[in-house]
């Protein structure tokens, strides 16, 4: 391939809209468009990088006995009504109706595809395992799209799903596909990707697991411990508060506070540790506007997450009115009206001696002790945040550090949700109608491709990984005017071809500046000059894209050397 | 890959919904499910074979200079207002919105998103020609999807945009297209493909031709010259009608005719040749409802496509008024009300003697003789049916036949309509602003697939040519309970394999009956048996599965003879 023939601009200027790098790169290296709020068009380099994503991902779902498939983009909203999930999702699932006025949807993910497709097939334990997997493109109506093909509305994604007879069955595949995306990982060239445990959301299920790439550009928060090597996602994350009981407890007392409203106040009034106080939190259920009040220790936030899979519905941030009978500012758990659930942190669990509201205009209570002064059916429930330097879940020491990361890739243990609600069944061994059980497992490709663009580039562009790069030898001729520049190129450009490498050739009369620096921004690992200066000696300059390695060759050598160079890179995968 | 693993049903009996073979084949095998309207899920064999055809297309596409881009599914209406789409399309193209109202299409052809995303790059002349392709889902919302994967809403389609800076250079690359067509379906396995001059339709542009494999349940009529070869869409074939004049001309007469209302009622009461007869046939335009009426020689029928192009414009059967003035039953072209549009087919040119409606109730002319009794500037419109037997256009002789066609492909001149609307120019060698010229090309892969199993299946099964088939051999091993057979299978499984074969290998311990009619619905080329009589005298047997062939082999010879078969089949592309 010819440069001076690659459709696409590349710009010098860094595009003022770009927040993160690697989007930044892609839209000045002529990779993707930008079409309409997180959608894109992508260019030639781009697909080829994205190609190639696709073919590590069929490569190693094929070996863990994955079969491609393929399901639809749109689905009719009655498969969805099974599920129940037509209703359960917010306006991220798309939906719209057909000429005959058929209510439709986007597909976000396949779950109920996957059932529809086997649910005959797998009616006998004989068939059992099995996985089905596609690349397919899916479309998620984000509020807020952003950094490029991190969070973008259309997107590729290789999606997958299992189907057990038991659940030890389900966590042995789980755990194959777990290595065979830390495969995946690595051969796309980002091996110090981790896995967390996470939030299992809307796809419903208990124990799932996200990969992510740290960087500190990434959405997510990830807790992490220094010690035992525990991780997980911060919406998923265990708190564990440890209160050590005053030797004294003070009695329950209300003092006047006049305009005090918030935590840090009443703390400064009172002259407390903002630890020693309980505050309040207020949320109404999407469903019917009732109340949800959390109440946790004062330096305590509220992980939104856990409070969601705690009440098993949506909630919103709550809006307080007049009639409500809730005195913002003033909360507490003693005293509140009626018709509000009341959710108590674990983070209060053991705590003495503390600051709350008083449920009254003006005044808060001290000398509140969770364990005396509550009912003593009260049970504490885990909704609140993981601290930097709070206690591993796992070994128990204070050694939590938060890092951000990128979600790369995410697995589930689904369990009976789908498969039950749209009455997937199987006869076992002793002639029983069973349900099966699912796992499912994604990985979206174009994030794949920008998230190794994070962890690999510099100032001047990319870094492609040779597994996935969009050519693997740059080839430049400098000075393509000089006759036997030309010839020399044209010649090791030929060969290099005939011996089946990706090349990108560049034989414009341009610049060394602009040669170069358009090299960068396509980020191919091996580099090739043949410039006047080098064909006096007879040589040619290789070297790679980051750095590492330079080396003069003799011309007739030259395509043998580059040749291995490649396969040297390409065997590492 | 083990047969007994393979994901998706099989049936003896043929589904009673499907109309033609193919479809039936698609889900009686297991290739495929209905999800929806036109909506299906791909199971792993059709997968196989689509990705191969996607392969060959990348490979021609590539080798005619193409580059592989992807443009998005969901797009903003923006993009297709810009070319007046938005508006002109009508209920096929779906429209939405997304949750911030934002108005939207699902592609269904990516012409606006191609121009979008080369606007910038093609401001200069030195950057043409160049060709972008891509392989992407898209969305058709079909009033009618029907015969499996021939007509349905959701298809995967390559498609091709070529850019030029004059007519010439479009001719020329159109050309090089066309022959790339010719080798994708001659690598496909239906190298019987022709191709049509076509209508170009909603696309615009002015000479298009699509390619046909000819089969009786086709859907498209086709004009074929017996003689020189000639063919074209009956939508876009020119009729030549050539009268002999009467050597006596009648005079224009007024005849009562009561309760005569249709042109055979008319002939028949007059005792005249319905070739003498003029005919009405009333349309409105779907702009303003205005009256379009076209007449007609009484045996020629209106080609839609013709007088939609004829005038510019969308019609439909129309509806007859009191209000009119229309006499229904006795409409002829002399003395129509006004404000009506009236279009001469060339049928009626140098016609004599007709009869032909009088706009009176119960009365007909006879004695019309156009070139006599219209106005001396009537203009003469080709909107009429090319007939069975029918003059050629080319070659000018009587032998016109008419086929039916399935449409595998077709090919645009596109012209300036989407550069121009969508204001994409280029800097010519002289610094003038000029307006790029634009091809387009597609070619739908899941109809591709399912025409290749229309042309190759037999009462069985399909016979997948080896290019595209699932797997290149079928294996069987027969009464797999011995344990010699089993580990001859094993073994040869094995072998085959290792040469990097794609083998489906049956050891499931069921009947030949069962084994025979899973392959032949699965439609290998290359079938291998391993049975208890061949195994005694120590022989495999190889066929294949279009019968042409079958020989017997030793066991040790017969990877080695079953690669070269694959080879030879392969290299025959």
């Amino acid at each position: 391939m010819k440069l001076e023939k690659l459709v696409g601009e590349r710009f010098k200027e860094r595009p003022s809209e770009c927040q993160i790098e690697s989007h930044a790169i892609m839209v000045k290296g002529g990779y993707m468009k930008y079409v309409g709020n997180g959608i894109y068009s992508s260019l030639m380099p781009l697909k080829r990088i994205t190609r190639k994503i696709e073919q590590i991902l069929r490569e190693e779902m094929d070996a863990i006995d994955g079969q491609e498939v393929q399901f639809p983009v749109c689905m009719p909203a009655a498969l969805w009504e099974e599920s129940g999930r037509y209703e359960s999702i917010g306006s991220e699932l798309l939906r719209f109706t057909d000429r005959t006025g058929t209510k439709m949807v986007l597909g976000m993910t396949h779950e109920e595809a996957a059932v529809h497709l086997v649910r005959e097939y797998g009616n006998t334990y004989a068939r059992y395992p099995f996985m089905i997997y596609q690349i397919q493109t899916k479309f998620r109506d984000e509020a807020r799209p952003r950094a490029g093909l991190i969070r973008v509305r259309e997107f590729t994604m290789k999606d997958a799903y299992s189907f057990h007879t038991s659940q030890e069955d389900l966590e042995q595949y789980y755990e194959r596909c777990h290595k065979a995306y830390e495969r995946v990982f690595a051969r796309a060239g980002i091996p110090e990707v981790i896995s967390v445990k996470s939030d299992s959301g809307m796809m419903g299920g208990s124990v799932s697991h996200e990969f992510m790439l740290l960087t500190p550009v990434g959405e997510d928060s990830i807790a992490i411990c220094k010690e035992c090597g525990f991780s997980a996602n911060m919406e998923a994350a265990e708190s564990i508060i440890k209160n050590e009981a005053d030797s004294v407890l003070s009695e329950l007392k209300e003092v006047y506070t006049p305009d005090i409203h918030t935590i840090e106040e009443v703390c400064d009034f009172l002259k407390m540790d903002v630890k020693k106080s309980c505050k309040a939190v207020v949320y109404q259920k999407n469903r019917d506007d009732q109340y949800v009040i959390v109440f946790l220790r004062g330096d305590i936030e509220v992980n939104e997450a856990k409070l969601r899979n705690h009440l098993g519905e949506e909630v919103h941030p709550g809006v307080i009115t007049e009639e409500s009978g809730i005195n913002p500012g003033y909360i507490g758990p003693i005293g509140l009206p009626d018709g509000i659930t009341v959710v108590i942190d674990s983070s209060l669990e053991g705590a003495t001696n503390l600051s709350c509201g008083a449920n009254k205009k003006e005044y808060h209570f001290i000398g509140f002790t969770p364990g005396r002064d509550l009912p003593s059916d009260t049970e504490y429930a885990d909704v609140g945040k993981i601290l930097e330097g709070g206690i591993c879940p796992v070994c128990g020491k204070p050694s939590i550090t938060i890092s951000r990361g990128i979600e790369v890739g995410n697995i589930f243990q689904l369990g009976t949700k789908y498969t039950k609600s749209m009455g997937m069944t199987y006869t076992d061994a002793n002639g029983e109608q069973k349900i099966p059980i699912m796992g499912c497992y994604g990985i979206g490709v174009g994030r794949l491709a920008a998230s190794v663009c994070e962890a690999h580039h510099d100032d001047y562009g990319p870094i492609w990984p040779m597994s996935i790069a969009p050519w693997q030898v740059h080839l430049c001729g400098m000075r393509i005017d000089n006759p036997e520049i030309r010839e020399t190129s044209d010649r090791l450009y030929e060969e290099l071809m005939g011996r089946g490498l990706e090349v990108i050739y560049d034989d414009r009369d341009v610049s060394a500046g602009v040669m170069f620096s358009d090299a960068d921004l396509l980020g191919v690992p091996v580099r090739v000059i043949v410039s006047p200066r080098n064909l006096k000696e007879n040589i040619v300059e290789i070297s790679k894209r980051d750095k590492s390695f330079s080396e003069r060759v003799p011309v007739t050598e030259a395509a043998e050397r580059i040749s291995e160079l490649v396969k040297k890179e390409l065997s590492a995968y």
